[in-house]
């Protein structure tokens, strides 16, 4: 099986990637699973390795899980017959902890005393590998690699009576990052955690209630997008109606600025903003702190178009489709046969030679991580003969790894974590290069810039500030195991 | 997928089913899943549902498992190769509890506190459901509807210090019958419960030890043959050697008698004596009891041939074929389409017509379940002619239900446990039909009989005699569960 | 499996469809299949139902065909590694002629007397049934139901001595449009129609010959374009070198102009024009012939982008993305459930509420062939709250269907044949609807205009003027065919 | 994918293989593939490599090949239901001449003028290269490599008026072998080669005929046996009913003798004999031309065991099951791993030990074709303690190639071309061996002996009388191709 993720190779192999789509819906009369799938498939972008659905059908709980995209595992009549229930909850997974295994697929499951009990998790949990040491030793027997079992387990293991009070008692010895849709037989539980890292959203459709990462899974579902669940806020949705709860004091939230960069679908309204005006903002931004003369603006295609719209906007530097992107990029192309391989073939971009020859041009790109794909395109610029190539970057220089949820490399493998501005340009052979600032990202997102006792937004990648303690990144003692053949203890 | 169960159709249909067959190598020098592989194919007839194998290599735990056959599944060089190491157990099944699905399929892993543990059970627990509710309420998941699990989380929720002990406190909670190779980082523990209900033998190749169900299995490895697991023996086998201990109060052993009357295969050496000797003892004993004057003596292939011969030779008739087995039976062809459905095609096996017609014949069979294949077989030796046909069932009538790791049809549907020996003969047509009796049954196994206060084997199957309490039969009052939406006790 | 045809739903869904890419090299040194699959990647738009590859070892052929995209059947090291040789011949289609089998997939493949020979067609044969008639009569036996197969038939009963003088007397009996890339032990025949209808360029890599449907597959190869296969030329290239012959009475040529319009990619070289550049002349001269007041350019993605910006930078009205295309298309979603299919929900596209809500919009698109998408998407436009939506469109009105190996609907389904433009503006609730002259379409191609009494291209969707005789079109007399029967005549 | 022939191993790996079983039926009412399809399965042991049926349903053919056995493949309703029709024609093959690939399964079809053309071929056609030669030279095209696939061109290429006449014109220049299934939309055309070397029988089943190469495959489809195709027969079935035709020149009959002695299943009757009388008798004649003292006698399973039972009846030796087979023999095991590949495991039989230790042995086996597994069989015994072995062979020395549709290894490779029976004895390390006279097989059959002027079998395996020229096996000048570069006649 040829494994399909668009990320890896080409312009867009050098990015950070999301971790995890979640969706769920109650009430929705027979058609939960059919809603998840689709609403699954406008998260795809956030994880494109494997999804799972669950479904309830008011007696019993249906799962499926696949490898792959949601498109070719879960728009079949067939699968999605085998998920009844007017309630279902679904996840979409870039792995971040655990192995790629099938049984690391979300939703996880298990028959707690409560009953069945369905997780789908966006986020990490930065001390679960602590936690899950200390519940092996109590007897628990762990299913996954996944960080998020560990959730379940300590539902499982907690001493209070009943299941929110277990569940609550779970959340609070989590630290990190989770947004989380839970099932069980009475009622889904929501919730997002306290500092409200990683995004989740409320609709409605019809009578049905609708969570999800993004809006345009309520888009594509015909929802009404309702409103953001709260940093810190765990809603519980039964037949008997919503309701919401805070279980945790309250601190000032840090959602993660990247899902603004990057990561959320530009026709998404995340936080109250458009991403897509933001990602223009951030261009037109850039034209102002950075301009250079040239004759042409072209975005690296897709995810840098809205920020060269803003460019050229703001510059009056005409807008061009300077390279052109194949419509097959669902499909990676694996190269085949060795000789061929070290080619440096353009399978997924192409440079549209007529129009760059004897050309000045801006490129703009919405990040630079390793700088592997921004040194191929400049040279396929110059190679179709452009005069001057003039990169803008979308972001400020991602520095830092990201622990709650974001695949990123280790720190010596980013380009900005090693290099000055200047010494990229140079590495990646561009006449200039200019970052937007880290005032001028906010500005673009509407504050008058970043406050530095305490920030608006989660910017740990680019500035090395983590909202949280980061349990399992420090040293943990090897824990004393049982023996077989120590000396036996007569029965 | 087609099902290939050699057992569904046709004249094999009506049998009882043994439900599994283990096998465990440790000190293998690399070649361990290989050699079980070969082992789990020489017990093919013990399960045909899934086999699995798990390997350890000195650092990880590997496991294949899979639907179907060993062949296909486990004599692929990528798949034998992906279970490295010197030690490994595996398991064929016929489903007894646990729907059948993948992750019933053993050996069952799990990592507990004392590190991997993987479990291969032949048998049936008789109280496992209670025992597992229990193990729910206190904060286990389950991930498998297995009987054979609960062993695992006995072990992992222990209060004893060391695995032996935390093995051998789960041991004294079970009811049943079981068999178990369990494998750890640190070697491997082979156990047979009390009564000794199911078998286990022990062998020997080169510096390895080898443990399995049935001789047949040793005898493919080329391994020699050492003895028998005793009954309430557990045997400890590591780097440092072998060593035996008995943790359990002797009582009686009581094995089962349908080993050696139709689920072991003809060459093996069950309990010390030759299963295909005491077949064709059976078979004398029956031409004893129950003496005809016919023209020839036909087996009920293949089951029925030693018994027949046995017949034959001790009454002088001559032994002939009169039903020619197809040689694909391995796979059992589905008869397509309704209209060719119902002609009683027969599929398998057919009448050797020139040999049959105008002859008085005496057919052999091993047992009769349900009495359907019975009711095709004596139809299809007077359509081809026969004059009369006189059946000789080569075990007493079976009457009641087995808990113990054998698939049996509820009571009702038991031919046996509805009818009298001569209704039988009437419902089946046959001029005369005759099962060996219990005592002379006892006698072909080389005893004087039944001894009715301490019965030398497990003959509940034809006596109704059952060796051990059967909790899981008696009424399990309903747990009381966890309510989400119950109120809510502030944390 | 799921069928991955990105034309089949949502805006794309109502285009014309490319019926084949074609693709050969010559000289490779071992890497000939690798290239072809790299080049087929590149033409993959021209065909996304089944591609294949041949390629020509020295002594032997061999050949690899699959349902499906390049990606993921011939990307594999196993398949190419069972390719060898320095000269391949490679096809994608998306069938014209023949049901959609495996033996319909090019390249075909005959052992002919001369020995073996392989055939990449692009076209459509238009007397195809007619000579298939004749030859089946004479003895052939076809394989397959494609019309290319008629070539290689009509070359093995050919009368003439040589190969060449078969493949020339072959030809000659063909009418339509074929671009056909043959392979042979001794060299590749390349040939193009009389009237050049398909395109065909020839290119350079080292020592090795390239022959391809467009310029993009040169370019991902790294190869250097050397020019376009002229109507009516014949080209042979073996190891002793390239020679070119005509053997065909000049005609003047009529190119296809859907090429420029829809079919080729952007990035490509079209008989000496920009694709990217005519497309944005088209929408400057749609500005020009048929301008209205608004405040954003919208294109219909991404075939409309090209003609947008022309729009766009021609009007002055600022270019942005209304509608936001999912990463993900080269996967149909395949709506699950009746329930859901009727929803009319958007899977691939969505709109960009934030940026619509209150605008007056003109939509760019290149083509309305039955309708249905633009009815869809000026219905989306207005859900997101555009105040007027003007649609202009990239072509003149199509309303005749192709018989040169482009999929039209029936003339019945097409919307121009059927309405008027005003009729159409009201069909699709188009504020306004205005689409480019064909005179203007023949501006944006550099000249002055349609030359009515010779045409400089093939238009006969827009016009109906059809450059060929429709032979299989007429009525065909039925065979009279040989009984089985009949009076048998002694032999 | 395992392959799973299952003569590739053990004791059944080195016998001589039939290549192919057919099976047609004519007016089925909607059942006709179904029936073929039980048919096929009852002639599995004549071809296991692949399968294919072809069915008629007034209107269209339809066709489905598989690689593999019947059961799995045409046991689906989906494949059945996709046959429909009153007429079906299937085939099973073991290769003979063509590379095993799915365009060489059978049956073969081509649309001929007269309409579609199916055919089921059992044999082997002994000039087939050299008709083949011409054929292409005149423009044929051949789509297989199979030998039957000339049947149909020399049909289609006849200059006959009617498809009878072409038919008789192309069978008149086949040499060697043929038993012949054709369907056309008219009736079916059965034929058997004037010396009849391979079988054909035909029944009835209601309305509807049925054709087959043995009566197996009557009996398994419940139809009742008529008779046996004379040689040199040619019938025709419509739904007028249906004639027979003489179209040769008579000539003596010289049918297969080895049918009799292995291929043929034991419950078929072939010629007027039952198979398993024959081999009984068989088994009887050894006993009397080669009686030895002895403990019991063992048949090698299963072809052995109704000469083995003739042998003991007629020596009073008893019969005993010294050999246990495994009951899962239609899947072969692959043996994993190169260490454990050179074990010597005995996969698929077992020495029945107990039984065997002490005893002197006789073992019936049914031929000797390259003696490898003879070797293995005889180590088995001494291994399990037999203190002499005995073996004795149900055929005479199998000395020369056959070229008639059955797979033998070259002359070279027979263990009795080159060695006497008493070097054969020590090679296989027996007691002694002795194999039955070609005239004792003779008087099995029924004759007084071989009549050396007009032998009544063809015994060319054992003799080297071979009943028809060899015209492939002399030498075939090299054809003159047509060459893509010789100098070109101008057209």
């Amino acid at each position: 099986m040829i494994i399909t993720n668009p990320f890896d190779s080409d312009l867009n192999g050098d990015k950070l990637r999301e971790e995890c789509g979640i969706f769920g819906i109650w009430g929705a009369e027979g058609t939960a699973a059919a809603m998840v799938a689709l609403g699954l498939h406008a998260l795809q972008h956030r994880g494109q390795e494997a999804a799972g659905i669950t479904s309830w059908d008011g007696t019993m709980f249906h799962t499926h899980r696949a490898m792959g995209h949601v498109a070719g595992n879960f728009d079949r009549d067939d699968v999605i017959r085998a998920l009844p229930g007017d309630a279902a909850c679904g996840h979409v997974r870039y792995s971040t902890t655990g192995e790629t295994a099938l049984r690391n697929v979300q939703p996880l499951f298990a028959e707690l005393y409560s009953g069945g009990f369905a997780v789908s998790h966006n986020g990490n949990i930065s001390n679960a590998a602590k936690l899950r040491n200390e519940l092996v030793r109590r007897g628990s027997i762990f299913q996954s690699t996944s960080d998020t079992e560990t959730i379940i387990h300590l539902v499982a293991m907690s001493s209070y009576r009943t299941l929110l009070d277990r569940f609550i008692d779970a959340l609070k010895q989590l630290e990190g990052a989770y947004s989380l849709v839970c099932m069980t037989p009475e009622g889904m539980l929501i919730c997002r955690d306290p500092l409200g890292i990683r995004p989740l959203v409320m609709g409605r459709l019809g009578e049905s209630y609708i969570f999800a990462s993004e809006t345009v899974a309520l888009d594509v579902c015909g929802a009404e997008f309702i409103r953001h669940i709260d940093p810190g806020e765990l809603v519980i949705v039964s037949d008997k109606g919503l309701r919401s709860i805070r279980p945790f004091a309250e601190v000032p939230p840090r959602p993660c600025v990247f899902e603004h960069v990057y990561f959320s679908r530009p026709d998404s309204i995340v936080d109250g903003s458009s991403v897509y005006s933001v990602r223009k903002a951030i261009g037109a931004q850039l034209a102002i702190e950075d301009p250079v003369e040239a004759d042409i603006v072209i975005p690296v295609p897709d995810s840098g178009v809205p920020a060269a719209i803003g460019y050229a906007q703001q510059s009056g530097i005409p807008f061009e489709l300077g390279i052109i992107r194949s419509h097959y990029v669902g499909r990676t192309f694996i190269q085949p046969g060795d000789k061929v391989r070290h080619l440096g073939v353009k399978l997924k971009h192409n440079a549209n030679r007529a129009l760059i020859k004897g050309k000045r041009i801006i490129l703009i790109d919405d990040s630079i991580v390793r700088g592997t794909t921004s040194v191929k395109i400049v040279q396929m610029m110059r190679d179709a003969g452009a005069t001057e190539v003039h990169m803008r970057i979308a972001s400020p220089p991602t520095r830092h790894s990201c622990y709650y949820g974001v695949d990123t490399p280790e720190r010596a493998k980013l380009l900005a974590a090693q290099m000055t501005v200047q010494e990229m340009a140079r590495h990646i052979d561009a006449d200039s290069l200019a970052f937007v600032s880290v005032d001028g990202m906010y500005k673009a997102l509407g504050e008058s810039g970043r406050k530095e006792s305490c920030p608006q937004y989660c910017d740990a990648c680019f500035t090395g500030d983590y909202p949280t303690r980061l349990t399992d990144q420090e040293d943990v003692a090897p824990a004393d195991q049982l023996s077989l053949l120590a000396e036996r203890v007569p029965a």
